[in-house]
């Protein structure tokens, strides 16, 4: 499936509560997602509590419509509970690779 | 597989050369090797030469390996003709999720 909508978050964990910012993301309803192709959670090795998700959607339209679901702002709203400050957004859409990390 | 080494890089290309990046590092001998688990390639949509790759390995010992092959070196001295300016490199090892963009 070819990805036409992407984005790069970076966020920031309370101290020490990076384990459960990355447990949540791997959790998350988006990975499910037959219009989400790309959704890859990473983590600083210098910092564990710095954490960023690269997604790539099949469209701008199908990630509004999930990201106005319950389940996407239940996870949301878990998420602001864990991390500290603003996230922060980078222009980067997917564009091929691969990523089988388990 | 689980990934032990990871790294994000960010590269110019010189104007317009672009595609021809993203050509290169769809080809690049990474993709097929197996200790190679992520190998994202994702493209600011603001500005098409600006290219990123993440990368995630099983071990740093498997990725210097790689690097210090033929095909790797070929790699990197056909990218230094198209990009300008050093690579950014960004602290990140990938921890999980999915990406089959084709």
């Amino acid at each position: 499936m070819s990805v036409h909508h992407g984005f790069r978050a970076t966020m920031t964990a309370r101290p020490g509560r990076g384990d459960e910012v990355i447990a949540l993301l791997l959790g998350a309803p988006s990975l499910p997602h037959p219009d989400c192709v790309v959704f890859l959670v990473g983590r600083s090795a210098g910092d564990p509590d710095v954490i960023h998700v690269t997604e790539g959607w099949t469209t701008a339209e199908a990630h509004s419509a999930f990201f106005a679901t319950e389940p996407a702002q239940t996870l949301v709203a878990e998420l602001q509970k864990l991390i500290t400050g603003d996230s922060q957004y980078t222009d980067e859409v997917p564009v091929g690779g691969k990523a089988f990390v388990r």
